[in-house]
């Protein structure tokens, strides 16, 4: 079955690859139309998928998560005009030139051709991925969590309508519709038809993808992500940004995990951080030696325990380490980090310029909260994902990387000599 | 040992990474000087392994391919000199620009940090790969082929003798000096210090990696090429392509294995065709219905066998298949291709155009030799691989090839809203 998918994703994307711009944009606003016109069938097809959940008693957050209304349907339509928007990298010219041997070559930006999504229960994701797959003209293979097959399919079928209503394929767009994760094995091994994939879940599933698939796949996702306050800082704009990092989406990859306090500020910035932690609700884990000037602060400060500094917490919980200097700072975010998103918070430009050229991830922040790495906010327009690996794309991956490019060479019946 | 060796090279790419441009290529000298000063040893040490290899029965063409001189070792060190009048792009801005949020944010070039080659046994790849390494501030672990241990390791310690000059660790460069296999599987579960692989080698090489590295790889190298003679084209003047193509030098990835010809102009162009296959000594494999109208020509004219389209000759033998149609052309090289240089020769603008924007390959071609598919020949200034991937880089690689990007990003106490 997973073979046939491939097969015919395949046949859809070079048919896909020659549309252009306002082609691809008139599918998409006619999804986003769809998806409004036929809401009834994909409210209903969510109210089964929210009955199974309820029955399996699933938390509260991730019943929210799982919850399409008509108001999420209309923002998600919406979400659909505003990719129609953006400029279409295909067909960008990159560089080029002309040969000694005469050659004209040129450097086109081209479709990847099939991309393949693994996701959890985000019924929005489906929209979000097939429609930046269209806009750069790609196939998509998509595997949405199983909580949310019968939405997905549901929200699949809208798309399909909308492909046939522009004579495409309805293979351009397919959503594995069978909750069997012995076909996720298979999905990984589809090199053949399957250029890039890309997991959007926990750690888990991107070891599993790392480990199982003859794909390139793009990791990322997952933050450890630390501030270093820096013994010339600003100790009341230091805990500004802190609270930022830490409190404005604490479920985010890029919300601050670790906060490192150099030595030399620690015995004035801990007593106005303690206070302010004990104001914000944000339960500490701190070194053993930090736990007597934290004590008089939030409700709970407890010891670091094993683990906890290599780990996401998605909560409020916040990590706290003392370092001797800068050069501790860097080896602990090297050892620690996971290649996210990284800052100095600081008053010295030498420091901040060490600390930028130092920390190997894929943002670093001089005097900023870590919560701005995304596609939105770094002006990308749309985010496929945030990649945390260094080949293809690094950071939040716009339209440009679902791309790749092609080397056309004009010659004049040209011969290598 | 390979652990130790992934901890070492990781340690290493950091001091890489820091150094200037200027500071890379005073190493790179004086490696160049080493490998002539030191060539004694070098080539000491090619002589013991040349000895197994004669032992071994090993073919005149390995052989010579194994073969280092006071000559060759010259023009290797030469190779390296001309590495640094390559621009390094470590440092250069890709873009960037001020957010509402009033963050400034730039993406720069950085190095990967730890690149992983497998190579044959080609003794200038040593030295190659290890210079374009160092070039863009990577540490490099380089395992190659058992044929040339000896060689590699004699050149491995000159470059470490280099390095050495220069402060700068030895665990830049290292070389796996033990030719047992189980290394190389290690080497590909080292996810956690190699950020690249790039194997160069046959198709079982690319197929270990793709299926059993945890590390991202680039693959790339084999190459089904072909040539589409369109019904609008000159004859004569095809014939000299596909001799170029295919003569050129038949051992490279790039040459020309497979010749599509338009039925409308078969009658006119097979007659000379096989005249000049004859004339250059060139043995076709060709569809049964071709055969007639080819025995007259070369020596050697059989019939395709099973297989014969999909796999590179790496000699001067040629596949000869009969097409519909430009369509037909280009199904066919979806179906065999490897995505890597196929070109159409034709005097139809519409049909070359046609041809460029439906053949997905790396390198697509009108009216030239596929044997451009080079980083030299691109202007590159290096050939790192050539990549028939997607992800990453496609086609020939030069020093780009070897960097990622980092996000900097400078705030004012930023928060996000």
């Amino acid at each position: 079955m997973l073979e046939e998918m491939g097969k015919a994703a395949r046949a859809a994307s070079y048919q896909l690859a020659t549309l252009s711009a306002p082609q691809k944009n008139a599918v998409l606003l006619t999804i986003a139309g769809l998806l409004e016109a036929e809401s009834g069938a994909i409210l209903a097809a969510n109210e089964l998928d929210l009955a199974d959940a309820r029955q399996n008693n699933m938390g509260a957050a991730l019943l929210d998560r799982l919850t399409l209304t008509p108001e999420r349907l209309k923002a998600i339509a919406d979400d659909v005009r505003q990719v129609c928007s953006l400029a279409d990298p295909v067909g960008q010219l990159i560089d080029g030139g002309q040969l000694n041997s005469g050659l004209r070559i040129e450097r086109r930006r081209v479709p990847l051709g099939v991309v393949g999504v693994i996701y959890e229960a985000r019924p929005n994701v489906t929209v979000d991925v097939a429609t930046l797959c269209l806009k750069t003209g790609n196939a998509a293979i998509l595997r949405g969590g199983k909580e949310t097959f019968r939405t997905n399919s549901a929200t699949v079928r809208v798309i399909q309508q909308a492909l046939q209503q522009h004579s495409l394929p309805t293979a351009a767009v397919q959503a594995i519709e069978n909750p069997d994760r012995e076909l996720v094995n298979q999905l990984l091994k589809l090199d053949r038809y399957v250029d890039m994939l890309i997991p959007r879940g926990g750690a888990g599933l991107h070891k599993l993808c790392r480990e199982q698939s003859t794909i390139p796949v793009i990791t990322g996702g997952i933050g450890v992500c630390h501030l270093f306050v820096d013994e010339s800082m600003d100790i009341d704009a230091a805990l500004e940004v802190i609270v930022n990092a830490k409190k404005q989406r604490p479920s985010a990859c890029n919300s601050l995990e670790t906060l490192l306090v150099h030595q030399a500020i620690a015995p004035r910035f801990l007593p106005a951080f303690s206070a302010r932690m004990a104001q914000e609700n944000i339960p500490l884990h701190a070194e053993a030696q930090l736990l007597p000037q934290l004590k008089s602060g939030p409700a709970s400060v407890v010891e670091l325990a094993d683990g906890d500094l290599d780990d996401e917490w998605l909560t409020l919980d916040l990590n706290v380490c003392l370092v001797d200097n800068l050069d501790h700072a860097v080896a602990h975010i090297r050892q620690h980090g996971t290649q996210h998103s990284d800052g100095i918070l600081t008053r010295s430009i030498e420091n901040a310029q060490r600390f930028v050229s130092q920390v190997d991830s894929a943002a670093v922040y001089v005097n900023a909260s870590t919560r701005f790495t995304d596609g939105g906010q770094f002006g990308l327009g749309a985010e496929v994902a945030v990649s945390t690996q260094k080949l293809h794309a690094r950071g939040p991956m716009g339209l440009e990387a679902l791309t790749t490019w092609k080397w056309i060479a004009w010659g004049d019946d040209s011969l290598r000599a």
